[in-house]
């Protein structure tokens, strides 16, 4: 498309209140418009970007047999009455009442509609293991939103739940999730990110696991140990009875796993997580089925979440420089910004436009800017709108018959006969998109 | 995918409180679960036709030259007071207060939130028009929810905004969509949804039109005539101020266009509407730009909604015999549903898994049923899931070579050999899909 008609602000100067990078770059390149204290509506760069992280979602969520279902995201406060959340969960939870007086929640997480959609379902053995998932709408009405999109009262996550009739099914269902998510990670361009045994993690069993990525500005801490590889949430390591007498000082000291010393602190912003549930909602919801034997049983969950916006802020967060995002390709916004430099010139409009369709018929994405700006308004458009190849037809490049073209990160820049440019532009493409992949085989 | 790993219910039995028939075999189905009044979970079959209308949704918008974006569903109260809906809308609207006590709403459409979204973007003329669109969970706390997913209280709805610099422009775009209405009902297998004039319609303007899919079960009533085509709601025609001295009694013997006796009454659901909403929102919301004088003016809008989950149950409603529904191709859960009847017959389940792996890697969306038990059951889930193309694999045809290939509506049924079934079944498939895109023709 043109980026004359691209929907959105775009801003020369770093807002003010913008705390990290991401926020203050997808601020100025027109991502997204603050509506309300952590609610923002998504401009069409955002909501792409975002597309393509749910695609990539759903296809490894497939891949690990779920089927994709949707519950209500306004849900009848019985339903969490039932697990005992509407009690124990404080004022993150949206509360309102129907025209009837009937009680309502926004939904959070959906583990009590999970167990309703399945309950009557699964009444036997022989339906189990199974998944479903959905991508949806979550309300939390955090007290302190902050970082743009990392912490927001209203976000889209992709949320899963596992069913199982042992804890061994449970646990090998666990773990091909766990790689799957590093697939996940690999695939949007963060193939870094790392699991970190979270809550009873200390306990020798692997209850739970965040993913992290590791980066100042991100609000948790990790705790990493060189020698054994031990790796935890502080906040896990210190509400566990095995770290009660540790105080937060002695992580640099002494490795809870291994007894060596020399653990190191991270901080790092968590882009997913998995969690071994067991049967506390299945009981609490009085959920059975049947075994071999006849018996009734309470089934084992897991449950598996990814926000799909803070997953978008996370990777801008850590594939920027100062003049905007480097978005990996996977989920670029476009893959190929295309600059007319000179649209007054009639020879070089007409090379352009012609690259334009040749590409846009060879089925790349385009964005194409053929405004009559300063070059340095184009780039700069460019650089915040992150596409990671672009190409550059200039009158005096034109006139030798050639275009510029050049990766976002700055790592390549070739001139490209103006017949081969859009051919090159799409093997480079391609190129980017196989390297992302190659990380899948790490 | 294996019809034994299907999550959901399916039921021999007409349940009891279900007044329309697309109700009553979607829930036998399995396609929905009840969670709350007006309220339900999607089993995957149903999400599976839901995603299948929402890529249709959004290539016809991109069609229309709109841009994708994402409002909050949670809005500030403020937003719908700067409009007066706050006070204007009644009890439809969910209102609740956040932790700070701020009040909020669910929103039921997004024209303050479209308002909101672009009213700094688009400050001077050049920028226009353009068409903005969603598809995302919608709340109105109906009073009355019914028919299973046609009245409900939660919702996936598509909806777009345009904003345009003259009534002429905004006449011209509301033209193209109307037209564009027309593609996706045919698209998506009603083509004889029809346009109908409603609200300020009788006044000779043409203000909105709701899209009707004539039926018994429907809930509006549409009065038109056979000599001049016209053709309106009641509802609009009664509120009109031209019709004010018309007792509805009298719909059918005069019509208010023409002046000829002989109007017919029809009942319809509503599966879309288009409105020109001209400068309600952008006056009440102060969004202006400068036209190229550089005087300040109001933008007009116009607004264009389709609701997914409605829509889907009046595809079944239209399309269904008393087994189950017939679902176009273009929206059917799968495509081929693949019978292996006496699957305890190691040829027959030797051939079937075969042709089960053939269809698959030519890309076929099919359901295998591979369960040991009775062809009538089969059959009956068969029918109640309603993918258009079947493929039966029995030992007596299985022995000569042979399966059974037929259609869901019973229109066509032929035998085929063994090497030659899935390839044809394919084609099948794409003359079904072919017979659909010919009505964009008509």
């Amino acid at each position: 498309m043109k980026i004359s008609q691209l929907i959105g602000e775009r801003f020369k100067e770093r807002p003010t209140g913008c705390v990290i990078d991401s926020h203050a770059l997808m601020y100025r390149g027109g991502y997204m418009k603050y509506v309300a204290n952590g609610s923002f509506s998504q401009y069409p760069p955002l909501r792409r970007v975002c597309r393509k992280i749910e695609a990539i979602l759903r296809q490894e969520m497939d891949r690990l047999d779920g089927q994709e279902v949707l519950f209500p995201a306004a849900l009848p406060a019985s339903l969490w009455e039932e697990s005992g959340r509407y009690q124990s969960v404080g004022r993150e939870l949206f509360r309102f009442q129907d025209r009837s007086g009937i009680p309502m929640v926004l939904g959070m997480t959906h583990e009590e509609a999970a167990v309703q959609l399945v309950r009557e379902y699964a009444q036997t053995y022989a339906k189990y293991p199974f998944m479903i998932y959905q991508i949806q709408t979550k309300f939390r009405d955090e007290a302190r939103p902050r970082g743009g999109l990392i912490r927001v009262r209203e976000f889209t996550m992709k949320d899963a739940y596992s069913f199982h009739t042992s804890q061994k099914d449970l646990e090998r269902y666990y773990t091909r999730c766990l790689e799957g998510y590093h697939r996940i990670f690999a695939r949007v361009g963060l193939p870094e990110v790392i699991a970190v045994a979270s809550d009873s993690g200390m306990m020798g069993g692997s209850l739970s696991h965040e993913f992290m990525l590791l980066t100042p500005v991100g609000e948790d801490t990790i705790v990493r140990c060189p020698h054994c590889g031990f790796c935890a949430n502080k906040e896990a390591v210190e509400s566990s009875d095995m770290a009660a007498d540790i105080s937060p000082e002695s992580f640099s000291e002494t490795c809870p796993a291994c007894g060596q010393r020399g653990l190191t602190l991270s901080r790092g912003i968590e882009v997913g997580n998995i969690f071994q549930l067991g049967t506390k909602y299945t009981e609490a919801m009085g959920m059975q089925y049947l075994d071999q034997e006849g018996n009734p049983c309470y089934p084992l969950m897991g449950c598996y979440g990814i926000g799909v916006e803070r997953l978008a802020a996370s990777i801008c967060e850590a594939r920027h420089d100062e003049r905007g995002p480097i978005w990996p390709v996977s989920v670029a916004p476009w893959q190929v910004h295309l600059c007319c430099v000179r649209a007054d010139d009639a020879q070089t409009k007409e090379a352009a436009g012609r690259i334009y369709r040749q590409m846009e018929d060879m089925g790349l994405e385009v964005l194409y800017d053929d405004r009559n700006v300063r070059a340095g308004v184009m780039f700069s458009d460019a650089d915040l709108l992150g596409a990671p190849v672009r190409v550059i037809i200039s009158p005096r490049n034109c006139q030798e018959g050639k275009g510029e073209l050049t990766l976002r990160d700055k790592s390549r820049t070739e001139l490209i006969s103006l017949e081969e440019i859009a051919g090159t532009a799409g093997r480079w493409v391609r190129e980017l998109a196989e390297q992302l992949e190659s990380a899948l085989d790490r």
